[in-house]
């Protein structure tokens, strides 16, 4: 356990009342590695009931859909999807229809997709046209409360993060009766810092990413959410992230807490700390649960293997 | 003819060298007008011969993709693709095809695709997928260096201005020797001001928006571009744009100069004027070529009408 | 009058009850054309009781003072004071002091002092140490509500806009019961457009410059703010202002309501056409009040004069 | 020793070549523990031959002057001054005054003066005016290459991190024959790391703050070097930095190679990853020859102690 603060019951973003997660893993032959998460704030139409959002940006090198808006409003209308790289144009449109095939939403016309993504080419064929459509809309179908599975799920299903397999991790962390969860799509490079120990990592980049996703039930608005997303880079800075050219590293946080005042700045940072905490702790928790992966490395057009943690 | 630096030949954005544009347009039944428009800043493979690119947000309410990476790396790596607000997925999911497909990028993995999008849905029935993803690739294909059509035709096809038909529009600048030249996707509420004249118009908003793509030959740093872009906002307001709400209001500037020094900043007040004119032509541009037009209101579930703007 | 909104009682920023303004104006010997502007949102301890406010920067070719705190925390806790570009310092020291002196305030120990500028070396020895630090404190004990001293006044005294004498502005618009002002500081290029007439004008920048204040007594949190102060920009594109890239635009914007919810995004419409409109017309009211100047061109080290507009 | 990169002959921020650091260390009585810090890009005019930079700001929760122009413009045009919060004012004065008083720069008009801060109020009575305006200059013009002092010296006289003694810090690396050196201004809250062993520290912010000054031979053009300083945060974070409400976090980087075209992005990993090892390093440095300090709270309005780390 890492920080001072404790964990929620799941240990998982989905601590926070409300939030439901959802997979989709496509393991096939020998060059399919890829897949889809789904993060749902709340069981509700999303779009009639949106929710107050903030985005950091640290390395924009990457694809993540939706910036601008969230943003401009500070608002978040849609789930959140994770995938690969090039998959976010049929993520996007899974939201689209997702949107507008809820009851309620006969007349929307404008629909903000937001889309996170990582480059999975080390051990997936991601020219492929996977997850389809169908594949995302799939992964918002199977969102659930309760345990969230770790490792090479979902859209960390070709990840690689210090030279190892990555993919998805998550924990959480109460404050003061408030929770605050984490779910990250680990894939980038550095030097394994554990437990006060150095493990010799991989530093090459080869399009690699974070994207960090954090949920509270803190009553914090846009302004105070996008300060709180920030320092989650702090979490990945302190796992030896070597936040190289090619790492598009990307924090978007929400708050399940809506009619309520916000947090004023100086009552944050317990919480900010409880973000550091628990995106450091969620991307080891990537790491442990990953194992090992055979696929195909479509930058090179050659197979591949990564190894799992070993502690 | 609005300020005081000249056009190019044709007035447009193909007035500099190597810029093409391709319109698919969709007007179809009592409910379908939309469709795409694809600008190419140069006939090579983009992806292996990047251009320097800015891009200045207005006001982010919208669903411009591909923002971050511009901003992050200062480039272009493909065409820009114009369409409706939920149509972008497609879109992305086309540039990708497009640049998977062009000879030499066998082993690309990663790429950033461009879309800018309005809300057609004053006129179109938006929730319907058009323009698909072959028509997309259409656009694409159909880009021409030359004059350029305007008004309703392409992304510009369902679009709504000033209460009156809107929709695509070009003008262009040389500044000493240099050209400059504007496309505007025009769908924004406001009240003309046009010759000293006011027309008294709608500024309500109803999701309307614009994007303005900036092409020019003059050696600019994405810094440059950024700022130039920027400039682009102030032809907007000449026109007597309403600014409002829900008008996502977009510029981005990109150069086909190559490994020529830029500008300094000192040097480049008189593109940034060019850019104010351009900008603002182009929008009366896109007015006065647009014409009557009867279509399907999305939010409204009703037929509609927009007469085209009579001087 | 410029819109449709009515203006209040004043046609000023002081319409929006609690607002006060002062100014220093020095005008000495062949040499000396500056002074100091100081704008308070309300009468108290503003450290004490900070307002919600929002930066907007179109350029940032300029020294604007405090820019990131009021972007981080969406808070104002000093009077504004408007100067010259090279006093800026001694403006924020005079800041310090006057918070540091108010009571209650024994034990603050950081104050982020807000302060814009422009160039004045068109008609001022910029290089001389004026004003002074005890004269940014005479503009703060200045301050008062009620009708606004307008043209070369303050820090306008020494300002030029469109080759003519420019200085403080000031206009507003009652929107719904709400009322809006703006105070502008005018000294940049561009030809100007006034009813409907284009003015030959010069487009020369030499470090000129507009600082842009709104005040509102309508409930906008610090995200509403900087939206409302990016419209600002709208009315002084509409003015001719060429946006060179020696034109440093900044925009702040603050509310007086404090403890009432913030109008949503898509209630603020009709006060963002209220901010184009007041700025548009108090650059108008700027150059209409200015007169003709004599006075000494710092960077060429010669004399200089400037007209005033005459209709 | 950091990290896998290897020091400078000085391990300072010196080992740029032709940068040059200066402390004023104010030392006296009970109540006066404060300084300021001169860093030097060249030894030249400055103003005259700009030399590229960028700005990061993690937590804008503080008052560095110059922000806006230089990420407008991506150039450094004076020394930069380090000092305490509430002197801000002075040494921009300070700033303004050098500038106008070199050989060359008799019509200069506009000086855009560079300064960061750190409260520290812990240790010094913060509202009485020192440094003094002819302090800082003193600084300006102690200013030399070669060794640094560190710890409890110029702006770091007063500092406190980890609920220790903090001040002044610096480190550099050796990439690739480029040279990347770092200095830091050490005044934050959080739980100190260090060799893989937490130091349970103090969380408590109490308007702390970190500046952190990278300097480089590499040829990076504004771009480049703003990524470079956005990952000095990564360093920060790695010595257990809580990243608190107050704590106002900022990387200004600049580069000393002129008229050489920039790195391109897929080159800068390394210096990346350099920038991290020296900013944690510079941060310990800065720990490690603090020493203990007796000084007045000004916050609290008592004496206040506190010890200096002891490995």
């Amino acid at each position: 356990m890492i920080g001072r603060f404790p964990p929620g019951r799941w240990n998982a973003i989905t601590d926070v009342a409300g939030v439901a997660v959802g997979h989709v893993t496509l393991i096939e032959g020998e060059r399919t590695r890829t897949g889809a998460t789904a993060i749902l704030p709340h069981p509700g139409n999303l779009f009639a009931e949106k929710v107050p959002a903030g985005i950091s940006v640290l390395n924009g090198f990457g694809k993540f859909a939706g910036v601008t808006q969230v943003q401009e409003l500070g608002q978040l209308e849609t789930p959140i999807l994770l995938t690969n790289t090039l998959a976010v144009g049929r993520a996007m449109q899974a939201l689209v229809a997702h949107t507008l095939d809820q009851p309620g939403n006969a007349r929307v016309t404008s629909i903000n997709a937001v889309v996170g993504e990582t480059n999975d080419s080390r051990l997936n064929d991601i020219r492929a046209p996977r997850p389809t459509l169908a594949e995302m809309r799939m992964a918002l179908d199977a969102a659930r409360p309760g345990p969230v599975a770790e490792g090479a799920v979902g859209a960390g299903t070709g990840c690689v993060a210090f030279g190892m397999k990555g993919g998805i991790g998550t924990a959480s962390r109460i404050v003061d009766r408030q929770t605050l969860g984490v779910l990250v799509q680990a894939n980038f490079g550095g030097s394994l810092r554990l437990n006060g120990r150095d493990w010799p990592g991989s530093t090459a980049d080869k399009d690699g990413s974070i994207v960090i996703i954090l949920a509270t039930d803190a009553p914090l608005d846009a302004r105070g959410l996008t300060r709180l997303a920030t320092r989650a880079f702090g979490g990945l800075a302190r796992t030896g992230a070597a936040l190289s050219n090619g790492s598009g590293d990307y924090a978007l946080a929400f708050s399940t807490a809506r009619g309520i005042p916000s947090l004023p700045p100086e009552a944050c940072s317990p919480l900010f700390e409880a973000a550091i905490e628990a995106t450091e702790e969620a991307i080891v928790n990537a790491l442990l649960a990953a194992g090992d992966m055979d696929g195909w490395d479509a930058g090179q057009d050659c197979p591949s293997h990564y190894p799992g943690l070993r502690l």
